[in-house]
């Protein structure tokens, strides 16, 4: 598979990300360095069979970047002007693109390409790390217009090696699609749950899935997020100033009680969701949901997928629906519409209460 | 069970709510008349077992108003008139009692009880009912100060036959938490879904679960919600313009690079998140994530859930991760954190790849 990148790599900041793709390189038989300003995840990743702390005087084949968004450019440039090919794994490009093209040389810029696995941002240290973590995981690679084409092409035997699925786009589009797909959900989902601060507690237990699902995001670290976001500022202040309006409209629609306006907002949401509904080019209005009552307690969940496998049906999707207040679960499978009606009876017969 | 529910009970609206409060009060031995204007709701739900078409010239002894949000206070009217006893399950309380109040006299007003079942919101027709529906739901029973304790003690059956779980609060208290916990997200997830449909479709392959999530509920009828964001309109109103506040702020600090301002609304977004996170009363951040890669195909989770069921661990949650460019799966399970270490290394014995 890989057929120019033999190594040695160095990752540069050993936590989920930059250990993952050590493990994942050593699986290939890849000799990886490890480097972290703090010392101990180089211990724990080294421990974990990720490679070792990488030796003075020696310069690796490619440097592989992760380190949190505020010290990205730094760390590249560093990597470049140790002479190595550089990639970096941070979610926004086209910034620490252009912090890094002011400070080194057009030559040594040759050597650079960026890139993003959509993967992991939820937990982190190198403790969570796993060979496995970009298996069939989309990664962008964002070339810019002078990059050298060893570069691109170490970067695609990286992707390759970790079992990712590689996306091209420019720094540019990356950014910009990720304003809209992650930084504006994430913003957005925060304002959502953080008006939850203001609802009387007791009656939260009005909840129900579709707030859960709103704001689970909501959950993630403030400090990386806001680094996030701020790096890529000009862009997401772009999308922002779109949905403003539109809220605005929606606001002035409300207040008049126009409902031929909110209608045309709530339609183009039906749109954009519809947008995001395709796996492996099948789109997913092709499935649809059965609900399902599940005893809550240990083994009732695979007794019930016990009886779905069975059926033969393959499931597309599976959900426990989390209500506060219920003794009982629900569980939501999705699968194709036109298997609906025969796992309805087959479950059905075998003592399941189901309902569509 | 019920006390003082002997019936008949008229449904009026034989949607999905009507029809499954008709079979679950059906189940119960109760008479049920069914009433709509589409006289093929009617026959349907009467073919499912849910009761009969009312009779001319009888009384009912309580009318259970369940059509869309935009004639529920006429409804209501009628069935006051009518002489029964009355209650609704529109997902709005303060603007149709208002409504209500206006065209009938107060003695006529005491037999309205309002009340608002957690359930449904979804899927819709008759021929989605069921008698489970609200198994373990909340249900709100939104009584007014002029209500007849007998108005109150009917509705309190009929939650208790239909197996919902009561939350007593009143019908402004009612429309303040669903402005929170339900108009707020939908209508700000419909804004984020809008914003995709700006997007390269073909860079919409970068878009993660976080993404999914937030855009879920977009997926909603649109005049179905735009109904019931204009019944509750001066209350959202009020929201939006905090949440239109708190955005400004938010785009002021990353004009401006202001990271300790953007820290502080993502720190309330994850508080707010977390008021959420409570089941039977016990906190769900004592409960932590276990990914693990599946193969796309019939019978591969039943199998995982076997052997999740057979090391005795009782799964919290269970999501599966819709990558549109991965050929395999990635199932996160949502289970006891003291029970993580145990799980992984029974599922590793198993043969199955997992990571935290």
């Amino acid at each position: 598979m890989p057929k120019v990148l033999t190594g040695p790599v160095e990752i540069i900041g050993a936590g989920l990300l930059g250990t993952s793709i050590a493990l994942a390189l050593r699986k290939a038989g890849i000799e990886v360095w490890l480097s972290d300003i703090n010392s101990e995840h180089v211990r724990t990743a080294s421990g974990l069979g990720a490679g070792i702390a990488r030796p003075a005087q020696k310069r690796p084949q490619l440097a592989v970047v992760a380190v949190p968004p505020a010290h990205l450019a730094q760390s590249i440039v560093e990597a470049l002007e140790d002479g190595a090919y550089v990639t970096d794994v941070g979610s926004v490009k086209a910034g620490p693109l252009a912090a890094v093209a002011d400070q080194v040389e057009e030559r040594a810029l040759a050597r650079y390409v960026g890139s993003h696995p959509m993967a992991g941002n939820e937990r982190s240290g190198p403790l969570a790390a796993t060979a496995a973590l970009f298996e069939g995981r989309p990664w962008a690679i964002t070339q810019h217009v002078h990059a050298d084409p060893m570069a691109v092409a170490l970067v695609e035997d990286l992707v390759a090696i970790c079992g990712g699925e590689p996306v091209r786009m420019t720094p540019v589009e990356h950014d910009r699609t990720v304003a809209r797909t992650s930084h504006l959900p994430h913003l957005l989902a925060v304002l959502v749950a953080g008006q939850l601060t203001d609802a009387e507690p007791s009656h939260l237990v009005l909840s129900g899935q579709g707030v859960r699902d709103v704001t689970r995001v909501a959950a993630g670290d403030p400090d990386l997020y806001g680094q996030i976001l701020l790096a890529n500022a000009p862009v997401v202040g772009e999308v922002l100033r779109e949905v403003r309006a539109e809220l605005d409209r929606a606001m002035v629609a409300l207040d008049a009680g126009d409902g031929d306006v909110l209608d045309e907002i709530l339609t183009r949401g039906n749109e954009g969701r519809s947008s995001l509904l395709i796996k492996h080019g099948v789109a997913l209005d092709e499935v649809g949901p059965l609900f399902v009552l599940v005893p809550d307690g240990p083994g009732e969940l695979a007794r019930l997928l016990r009886d779905v496998g069975e059926s033969g049906v393959n499931l597309e999707d599976l959900r426990i629906d989390h209500d506060p207040a219920r003794p009982v679960g629900l569980v939501e499978l999705t699968i194709a519409t036109s298997a609906i009606e025969t796992l309805a009876t087959s479950l059905n017969e075998r003592g399941w209460t189901t309902h569509r």
